[in-house]
């Protein structure tokens, strides 16, 4: 290897490390050339290898900057899912996702668990320990059913950033979203019901789906516009829908956030047909763009909504604090929460709602959202590069989770099967369908940008699938 | 009053707060006398006027001991439910029992939660408090689909004291024993399926039974030897039961404790009729006797009993530490956490485990038992005395809970809607039912003895009923 391609090979390093992100200038040649005893030359021949291969840019009179993502990847096509409800499997392959029995001894690198090791994490820590040091027992108390008036007051204020007026007496805390979920579909659905959803669909709310005995009616979902509101009108016409339950900010797990006006026009859809909408919020406050966007609850005049969301991922799942504004169908809701867990861990609200009074909340979000945006385009860019050409990758517009859409020879199925034996796991795309599709897609998690493990874990999978690439045509 | 009645009621006063317990020796006459500065005479005349009342009992040579219990009071009649399934209906009485709204502002005299105020319980909160401050990230993360493996090492360790031998595979970590139950009865039976449950019988459990869309069938029950075995075998063939939900240690409400040979005769009629037994342990560890009470769990050959229980009753409800053996309906009870709740809140877990393996739970244990069973007789002895005479109270063989049955004339859930001014409620016996059955009953929590606030709502309840006891006949 020639002197320029080391230096090279080391800058790429670094970016792809993090250490300097899209945008970023980078050292001066006179610095570079100082720092690793080579000559300007060798330094400028290393910037203009690296500039062919898409890395850096020159920009006059002002030195090498770390290329900006000037337009988005190739974006995963029009999912076409099947064309009449269908019953929910699956769920042997997300037992094997989520690394069953010792999660925490395998990576997974597709499973969406927030970056956890944030500075901006430690005082809720703190609180936490604080209140329990100070030994008040309210913390070992049942907190009403409807949870510590404390959080839902704070939970009520935070929800104006996505354009919603909110009572904290209309809110439910759960546990996770998952709680508000499932919660949700019973209290607007019953067995033998159909409820449309977006596709690809979270895996948890599908199982939902499936554990309550109703049916699902997959949509077409673009990756940047989101659930197809004209092929939604279409299923609503020809089956007896009951609700529908989407993801419209930073969906997961395609990234996308809908419009205003598609969110408007999908809520003007619920009403024409009568029906519930359960919203889906979770990754919503990281979304990239602030103030972040609306929810469909904001729009909504008559209670149709049923809004559900959790600290899961913005903060973390282990609290398993999760909530629900379920409008018109409190009743149920409320019924629903007793039977199946009774009430919410208490401690844990009452820290988190000091954590949000004392502004930790924001400024975690804050340091989140940019480091999200950085690590996709980085994961972006590598994937562009390591993986065959022809991949398409969605843009996330917020949150940390990436849909990969390999050549429809790639049975990622088959790929996690084989991965037994390494220290990761992948979420292969089946999980996210009712039936078996998306065979050919991954979701990927890029909290931690391209660190060690990630990019080990990552080299291995390029190279599994590229062992398997058809030759082009 | 006379000098000798002031003394006697300020002794009767130290009985009734639990300042002298049942059997305690009390202070002798010449102590009294120097301490009250009166005459030898007026302390025996204050002993003997208190021995006509029954508070106290002389023994030759030793003094004057508080009366122990001699016998059980007159217990509830065998209950009479109806003799066909039914719907369960009372949710508004229970929402209306749980204070609803503000639960913390109001004392729930019926409610079942344990006495938080003990010191054996600060370690609890030091380790919880030291965890955090440990900055230990796992408490953050989920934990595996089943819970912290550190807790299910402990539970399974524990069970050994009721004759079973779990293994820590196979337990599950539920968000309280709500969860537990709510997912075994999910696990063993589907919409329209009959349940039998003994009657009284926990509302909890009998509004997963409604909301699941199941119906209930309600088994005649004996306050000291627990669900009728023969009335449950005439219903096992008469209608098309598929499983049998039973609280059969310490039972919530009536406070028995099935024996051995009736455990085991369940067990074998489950098996012979081919359903699920879903036991709910959750008061098994606050049994006065010690060695505690089997389960029907330990006499399981054939993994046909979920066991159900949680930290709940024993340690503290805002917890939310539930677990469940679901024996051989592991993989439904998997799935069926998994869409309820995915996982349950991480850190309590973490502090609970190091509690046990310290020592701490046992060391609560002891004294929670030793501290409930003096205040049954306490409650007990007061209930004698000023509830119209007639009333019959349960005789609980573990945990805080009393089942008190009144003249058939007093309606309890009027008596509970007249309450709604005052600054405590009760839990009547309706709750209990599918149908509205024992209006005449109510639930009383003993756990703090006859301290002020229990001692006020009692005087009150008194009143209340007295005014509304029909003259004997």
């Amino acid at each position: 290897m020639k002197l320029y391609e080391e230096l090279a090979e080391q800058l790429r390093q670094s970016i792809e490390q993090g250490l300097f992100v899209s945008g970023d200038r980078l050292p001066s040649i006179r610095a570079l050339s100082r720092e690793h005893r080579v000559s300007i030359t060798t330094v400028q021949e290393a910037y203009r290898y690296l500039e062919d291969q898409g890395f850096v840019e020159s920009r006059p009179k002002s030195g090498y900057f770390v290329r900006t993502r000037a337009c988005m990847p190739t974006l995963p096509e029009v999912s076409r899912p099947a064309r009449r409800p269908l019953d929910v499997s699956q769920w042997e392959d997300i037992l094997n996702m989520l690394g069953a029995e010792n999660p925490s001894r395998v990576f997974s690198l597709g499973h969406a668990m927030p970056d956890l090791s944030s500075p901006t994490l430690k005082p809720l820590l703190r609180l936490w320990a604080d209140q329990a040091r100070r030994g008040d027992m309210r913390v070992l108390e049942y907190d009403s059913l409807r949870g510590t008036e404390e959080l839902r007051v704070q939970i009520a204020r935070l929800a104006s950033a996505s354009g919603c007026q909110l009572h904290p007496d209309d809110l439910i805390i759960t546990t996770g979203c998952q709680e508000a979920l499932f919660c949700a579909l019973r209290a607007v659905s019953g067995p033998g019901d159909v409820v449309a959803v977006d596709s690809p669909c979270f895996y948890g709310a599908m199982q939902a789906i499936k554990a309550n005995g109703l049916k699902v009616m997959e949509i077409p979902t673009h990756a940047e516009y989101g659930i197809s509101v004209e092929a939604l009108e279409l299923a609503l016409e020809q089956w007896p829908i009951k609700a529908i339950l989407v993801t419209p900010t930073c969906n997961n797990p395609l990234g996308y956030s809908m419009s205003e006006e598609r969110k408007r026009a999908l809520y003007q859809l619920a009403q024409r047909f009568d029906i519930a909408i359960i919203e889906d919020d979770i990754y919503g406050d990281l979304a990239y763009a602030w103030p972040r966007p609306r929810t469909i609850k904001s729009f909504d005049t008559d209670g149709r909504v049923l809004l559900c969301s959790s600290f899961s991922k913005t903060l973390a799942p282990g609290l398993r604090e999760g909530w629900i504004d379920p409008g018109r169908y409190r009743e149920q809701v409320i019924h629903n929460k007793f039977v199946a867990t009774a009430a919410s861990s208490t401690l844990p609200q009452f820290a988190v709602a000091e954590f949000i009074a004392q502004g930790g909340y924001e400024r975690h979000l804050r340091r989140m959202r940019a480091q999200y945006q950085r690590n996709r385009d980085l994961m972006v860019d590598w994937l562009e590069r390591h993986f065959p050409a022809g991949t398409r990758i969605s843009y996330p517009q917020g949150g940390y989770l990436l849909w990969v859409e390999l050549s429809q020879d790639i049975d990622c199925v088959e790929l996690s099967r084989e991965l037994s034996d390494e220290q990761f796991r992948i979420a292969p795309g089946v999980l996210f369908s009712a039936s078996g599709k998306y065979r050919n897609c991954m979701r990927i998690n890029f909290t931690r940008g391209l660190d060690e493990r990630t990019l080990s874990a990552l080299t291995v999978l390029a190279e599994m699938i590229a062992e398997r690439q058809p030759a082009p045509v």
